[in-house]
């Protein structure tokens, strides 16, 4: 049986360390919502997989949105009276809340404090926080680092710009065999995170790679966005569109050794739900299904009620389910190869899925067809060689009445889905079945 | 949270032995289907709800059933030779047949065998029963009191009227900012028994008086009826109200300290089983939930099948499943204050919830508004407080499709009820949800 | 309780003998999908029961199929050099594979073997085979005969003929109240084989002769066919005929000791499967329900989706799960009286069931119709007597909307069916009740 496997000719191995290369290239860089260290991460990305690059001007109104002021930030740190760097951004771009205006000044530890966050029960690891809606600053650090804080006079400098500039995202449209298209979706905006989420950013460049070496059936976009404003943006935007997403995943936290978890669609029975569950349970792979909730990720857009687009969302450990989840130790140490390696597998397994199931018309609907007269029944009756391939012709034939899918005949019959699949082939061979548009 | 609860500023503890005390007034009289007594019993509750009276003559067509001649009953009893009354109406008025017709004759002790009915199980007890539809005369006596009666000849008297007259029975309309009406129906045609049902009939009253003092959403309709015909005949004459009602309740059995039952609607899923599962799951009360049955109270016709209205009814130990049932054990030692009150608080609770819960519109149903600038949004992202809270929102936005009730948002998000009402509140103040017609 | 039940006045005991007894009578015929044999089996069996026997000639197009040439046999053998039958057509029809082209050869023992079939692992028994799409020759014999055979010389005969003919079916109509049928279907094209299938086809024999001494409410058609290209042939020249088809049944392997099998039509939830599983579940007998699969006997033609009619299949041990299926050992000692008397028993279970199985309207749906009034009420109220029956008419009263069936509401009331049924009786006496059309 060919699958038209989109792992043919694909060399697992390498790619998953090639991935694990890639995150560790993009790691150091500071990325927020907007700036130059997404800028530099699309243009990195584009070195392996041909982006549309779009800048959105600040001020543009997206649904309830406006696109904010872009944020750029050189340098920042925490100096004691000794004129010691005691805090320093160059060591981790943590150390600063994401978007904190430019300061400049000097302070006594009481005050400072007040723009101080740490994890009291994780001594050890920086925090990772943002203030994109607020106009505010701050500093983020081990609580370690804070016990050592000495009463003392302090230069606080974050030398950043909050300025009328762009909102950047990158797009790739794999052009496939129809315009129905699937999209794969992954935010772009950490800072030195790696599971969430420059496993997902890997996984949707990969994935976009191979694709385009491919003869696809669906057309599939991919699309590197910053969370939340970044779907926000693209829908909006992008209204023409959005009837044609048949399909959709949103990419996060897949290079943890977690099993995975997979969070279904709005809809709950789209045919992604049905692909992946059906996936995960017959790679006899250990995995949780969720139902959807309107928490997480930009599925919480493509979700709303007015889109209910059918888009779930692939992890493996849960947003906040992992102790390492928005802290420095989400690392290019918690994120390997081999489960980068696993999750590209088994994503392709899905879209093999997707690709190749379908809807059928059974053209002479009333009796079985003669199978016999076309050699595609064994001639002497009665023995039981080849009977499951029998079944499966005789499965498919009775099933598609174009109600149900490929997918569909193989639940109710128990059979695997590329034996129903091939069996539908054949029948189309010999006109005895049509697909439905 | 203000849950505008029905119970703010109530003494439930006063209220249990307020209606115990007029359970007490109202036991001795001797009621029927119509008559003197019932009329009585309905100005008692006047005293407490100011109640239209209705009277229906004799004679008047209700569907297929008429309004019957209206009975009478001033004394009964047996007396032996020597002159003893033997069984005595003034002792128990239980020991009378419901609509005896009128007797006065001497007769030998087989002879009055045939008109006399015990419990030969419980021989202190006095059972209850009627011959509403077919005119005979009995006596319900001890199975005791039966043994000892010697072969006399026995004077026999029942001093009863069965004449043209009316079918009384009392209606109260609390007016709501809606039209739309819960109904509340209870019967009140038993004579001396508690349980059934001078408890729906104290609790009746006393949720009509709690209601007339507050501002209710529904207007409600309370119905102190003659059982079976009185809801009859209240359909058959307010034809035109019939569409107004979107919830009911029938009350009975809901003194003695057995656990609710509550059997739901014809319908089994309408809004008033919803809330009623919800209440007491939540309350951590035992109970039992039992389908609708064609047997049992006025449900019988408020669910028939060319009505088919959402109308459950709620017990405690439902009808013929404890031992006093329709006996003279079922008198105001079985009925307590604390149960009349847990009974009392319990559907407060529920039509707190039934008042509450609502269908919104989300106003921005493409992605997500924007929470941030509406100060809806803590501003340092990435913890944890008040999280709940937020994705308490997030799921009244994401499924506010005017599809969802707040309590379908409560059951498929498993958060509280009254916080995602609040949730909802807050929404609609700040515009982002307007509620369904 | 009169149920009008078809085994009154049956001594099943002797109908079971005289199953077994033409079964015996049948057994040593050589039938196959055409031929003599076939019409020397429709003769017998309409000696019972009054068939229209149709012949429809070679080459007639039915669907995708065509009717096949005839095939008839006189004789067949494999003689060694001395002249000696080891093989003999003679002794069991099932040594000739079904279909064979006539040969008269001399070959060699290497030569021959690619003619011969066993079954290996049951060295006694002799298989049965068809080529019936397939021009081709064989004989089955025992593994035991198989391996006395010595490198010799033998001549081979097969005195058959295929030339163009007819297709040989009976059909049997027995006419009821209303024209809308019951579909009984077997197939008698098998050569000498008790269960498969000669059971089903003496059980609709003595069906249909039980039915045509009856009046049943619904028409029978019976159908005595070969397999697959019978059920395609009756299918593709009685269109007209179709749509009158309610309920079906296909009937095979019920003459073995094995517990019921139900396989359920395609529309999984027909009045014919509700009847089969209430009959099997009341009668305590310890059986299977199958699904529907496209694998089986005609009704893989009946269930194919451009039909899809309600259409079950009844089976004792199905198809292939028994050892003595398609092998010379599926003789009349596999088959007893015993189970053929109970399968007819429980066939006849379940077509009174639906005969009596019928949706009726309320004519009084709002509100109970006054049941007192009509003496359908117990007059002394308050006593438990009589109150299963008395529960009987509230259900059927409540649930008597045009929707439910009288079995729909014994399944929701938890009572019996014919408690059910005779309350709807009573009811449809008094007026209060008419059946749907």
């Amino acid at each position: 049986m060919n699958h038209n496997s989109l792992k043919e000719n694909l060399d697992l191995n390498q790619a998953a360390h090639e991935m694990h290369d890639l995150l560790c290239t993009l790691y150091p860089i500071c990325r927020s919502i907007t700036g130059n260290g997404l800028r530099e991460t699309l243009n990195l990305i584009n070195n392996r997989l041909p982006l549309q690059i779009h800048e959105i001007p600040t001020g543009t109104r997206v649904f309830d949105w406006t696109v904010p002021r872009e944020w750029n930030i050189r340098d920042a740190y925490i100096k004691d009276s000794q004129g010691k760097r005691v805090i320093d951004f160059c060591s981790s771009n943590l150390h600063v809340v994401g978007y904190s205006m430019p300061v400049h000044r000097k302070m006594s530890l009481s005050e400072l404090q007040k723009h101080l966050y740490t994890l009291p029960h994780r001594p050890d690891w920086i925090p990772y926080r943002t203030t994109y809606y607020q106009e505010d600053w701050g500093f983020c650090l081990s609580h370690n680092q804070l016990m050592e804080l000495k009463d003392d006079e302090y230069e606080v400098v974050i030398d950043s710009s909050l300025e009328n500039g762009h909102l950047t995202y990158g797009e790739c449209l794999v052009q496939g065999s129809i315009d129905q298209e699937f999209l794969i979706s992954c935010h772009v905006c950490h800072p030195s995170l790696c599971n969430d989420n420059l496993s997902g950013t890997v996984l949707a460049t990969f994935l976009g790679n191979i694709l385009s070496r491919r003869s696809p059936y669906y057309s599939y976009r991919i699309l590197f966005i910053p969370g939340t404003i970044g779907s926000i943006t693209w829908l909006a935007l992008n209204r023409e569109k959005i009837a044609s997403i048949r399909h959709g995943l949103v990419l996060a936290c897949l290079g943890d050794p977690g099993p995975f978890t997979y969070k279904k669609s709005r809809q709950g029975n789209a045919e992604i739900d049905q692909c992946m569950m059906y996936m995960l349970n017959t790679q006899n792979t250990d995995h949780e299904i969720m139902d959807f909730s309107p928490y997480g990720y930009d599925e919480r857009q493509y979700c709303s009620p007015g889109f209910n687009l059918p888009v779930g969302c692939l992890m493996r450990t849960p947003y906040g389910r992992y102790p390492e989840y928005h802290t420095s130790k989400d690392n290019p140490d918690l994120v390997t190869a081999e489960y980068l390696g696993d999750s590209l597998e088994k994503i392709l397994l899905v879209l093999d899925l997707i690709e190749a199931n379908r809807k059928y018309l059974n053209t002479n609907p009333e009796c079985e067809p003669h199978l016999g007269k076309r050699g595609l029944y064994k001639y002497i009756g009665g023995q039981n060689e080849g009977l499951v391939d029998q079944i499966a012709l005789l499965w498919v034939l009775n099933q598609s009445d174009g109600m149900h899918s490929l997918l569909d005949i193989a639940d109710k019959s128990c059979l695997d889905f590329w034996l129903i699949r091939d069996a539908a082939h054949l029948l189309e061979k010999h006109g005895l079945l049509i697909p439905c548009a």
